[in-house]
């Protein structure tokens, strides 16, 4: 196997990717569909703030960049619940001193990139567009966007990490018999608008936490930028009572911000504006397999398992991917027919399970954040789990703080404690004896 | 709306349909990707016959062609199992007169092609494969395979009609926002064998049944054709104890087949030369949505939900698609708005019916076909069915017998007549009384 690698994709994965790839002694050529956002403007009114947690942390650190990248993220430690009647709530997120990191994904991947390019064997080509990849001779075509122009190049291995509407996976999809690939939409989509700071660049709500306004079929949220700014995105069926569909005109929209996110609106002096200037995105999950091709091809990021972002792991899990991969070339070495092929067993059932989170965190961010009997029971779950702290890590706490678990055990062991959750919450006065030495002896007798 | 029509596909579908377009006035052009098939040797060693039932006679018959494509099919009155210690079975499909049937892939589809041709307002265009389709501009791009010229045709109105594998689905995947998709491949592969004629072109085997070989993870069929052959077909894993894959030698084969098979292989000359000369081919399942698209375009057949073979509907399924278009365009005339959303408003769960049905009876054919309680169920059931007609249909004959009754509805009511089914079959000593008064009462007292 030669020391040659593609990488179609210089976004975040493709672009931490190429830097594990490096450090293993790899020659990495990253071929990017877009021109250098860091020429111009990147800003398109259409990115959903990122939150960065453990096990991004940990892909970060494996290369030795989580100090870098430390220095453009902001620290949430919980959610900041704003209700309709005008009241707050702060929810913490885990122990004091567990928090996700707000990061724009614009400014990740700029630093991304200045890193990757940074290694002396990584060379990053903008505007260069994956049109087709021939399995049997091993290249793979790119179209120059500026002059149009079809260009061939040799790889002996590639990585597609061109994300969720991947034109590597495509390839895959159309070339290889017994692909099984899913592509599905919410009926919900999303549109970034924004806070921006008061005064000396000053924070106009609580800088440390991601702000929620839950209102059960739908919800805004806002996440912190350095500059004083909040990215904020209205989550919002397309259509249905309660829709974009139903905000067509200035005035339904602006009546429409004042009923539902009152305290939010005098914060937003462009939101009209912002509303009809930005696009209304959709949200989608896919899911695939194979991974890896002929022991020289594999998919990666979203391109293997595009998840939507109610968990704030997307991201995360791809740096995942990077870790395994790069813990399976200590194993395997040059050994790739080995390294791809446990790479994709072992990820693809905990891609699938933060898959589903995801979706079942909607849920949870846009109507039980409101809830009282949810708040009340994850009160209990962080109660018992101080005092037991080897007995019961609650979910949230699993899939974001606990890179040493995988996210399909997290599924698993969150659905046994939700189980458990049934039973104790539909004990009589429960609101009262919450956290009783009963309760604490009831939730142990069903962990042994 | 202009009276100009493109349909892409001049399989099954696309020129049934493009017969029905021109009965109400369209002037069609088909463009199908190979070769005039009429003009050469269409037998490629990989279709499974076709089993032709009361929804696509109904397709034939709308447009007056049933009785041309009678003559060159053969009716299947039950199935005849083959068990491995040699002792047959005849299970009949329904009643006395109520058969499916056997009509090769080739023999119907030249024949839907010369009587599409006889209207005076269809042409179908030979070797012009799909490139893409331009939704905004309405046009359509083929490529001519002898010659890899580009041609750009403007469409009004366009059918995808193309397969499994629709190139037009494919561009509809990635040009559409929101397009659910979802392909899925069963673990099980077929390959076509040949039980040949005996002389003057009798049959070796009973005409008049469709043959199976049911032996629990994989079977053997055999339909036959009219000049005496039948055209068998092999399903079995790709991987496992019993697979294709333990399947790569002449002495396997014979062994496999001697074990097996073993009243079948005097019967198959050839058996080893055609194992190893035709193709090991995949099952697919196709489900997606929308169907159509800015009321000028939609997907047909195949194209629009591809199913499994085991309930012998594909093409039956495809052919109601047309009968639906069909009442909707005398419903609705010209307006192909209505007449599109209706379409796959109405269509869609039933196509999602007959591929859920379509892989459960797989297990069926491959496992319970050889099952004594299964067969007693179903001999109640005909017997229940003689005596209440109005009460009970059996789920294969809604299926088959009954274009009145949707897929959707068999499905559900097929649901509910297994939840009896198995009270029934759970009463003590019901080998003995199966016919008795008491199991009638029984039953009826479930369907009140």
């Amino acid at each position: 196997m030669s020391k040659n690698v593609t990488v179609v994709g210089a976004g975040l994965v493709g672009s931490l990717l190429s830097i594990y790839l490096s450090k293993k002694g790899y020659n990495v050529s990253v071929y990017e569909r877009r021109d250098d956002m860091r020429k111009g403007k990147a800003i398109q009114g259409r990115s959903i703030n990122l939150a960065l947690s453990d096990r991004g942390w940990k892909g970060l650190e494996g290369v030795g960049i989580a100090d870098e990248i430390k220095k453009i993220a902001i620290p949430m430690y919980g959610r900041y619940i704003h209700n309709k009647d005008g009241t707050t709530a702060f929810q913490p997120y885990g122990t004091e001193e567990q928090a996700i990191y707000s990061v724009s994904r614009a400014t990740i991947n700029m630093k991304l990139m200045d890193l990757a390019e940074q290694q002396n064997n990584v060379k990053i080509h903008f505007n260069k567009r994956c049109i087709d990849i021939n399995k049997q001779y091993n290249t793979i075509n790119f179209e120059n966007v500026n002059n149009h122009n079809i260009e061939t190049t040799n790889f002996d291995l590639l990585f597609g990490a061109d994300g969720a509407f991947s034109a590597s996976r495509l390839n895959m999809q159309t070339g290889t018999d017994r692909f099984e690939y899913n592509q599905h939409y919410i009926n919900c989509a999303y549109k970034e608008l924004i806070i921006p700071p008061g005064d000396n660049e000053t924070f106009k709500i609580e800088k440390n936490a991601l702000h929620i306004w839950p209102r059960g079929s739908f919800m805004m949220i806002a996440l912190p930028n350095p500059d004083g700014n909040f990215t904020c995105t209205l989550f919002l069926p397309f259509d249905g009572k309660y829709s974009f569909d139903n905000l067509k005109t200035k005035e339904s929209v602006t009546s429409f911000f004042n009923e539902e996110f009152k305290d939010a609106v005098p914060l937003m002096p462009t939101l009209v504006e912002d509303f009809f200037n930005n696009p209304t995105s959709s949200l989608v999950t896919v899911k695939c397999y194979p991974w890896t091709f002929d022991s020289k091809i594999a998919l990666i990021g979203d391109a293997a398992h595009a998840i939507v972002p109610f968990y704030g792991q997307g991201m995360n899990c791809g740096f995942e991917d990077c870790v395994v991969l790069n813990e399976l070339m200590n194993l395997h070495g040059n050994d790739w027919e080995k390294v791809l092929s446990q790479y994709q067993i072992l990820r693809k059932p905990d891609a699938d399970a933060i898959a589903d989170l995801a979706i079942a965190n909607f849920v949870e961010m846009r109507d039980k954040t409101a809830d009282k009997l949810f708040l009340l029971q994850k009160k209990i779950e962080a109660h018992f789990s101080k005092k037991h702290p080897d007995k019961w890590i609650p979910l949230y706490s699993m899939v974001t703080y606990s890179p040493n678990i995988r996210y399909s055990k997290a599924l698993e062991e969150g659905q046994k404690q939700q189980a458990i959750m049934d039973e104790i919450m539909a004990m009589p006065d429960i609101e009262n004896k919450w956290n009783s030495e009963e309760i604490e002896q009831e939730i142990l007798s069903y962990l042994y």
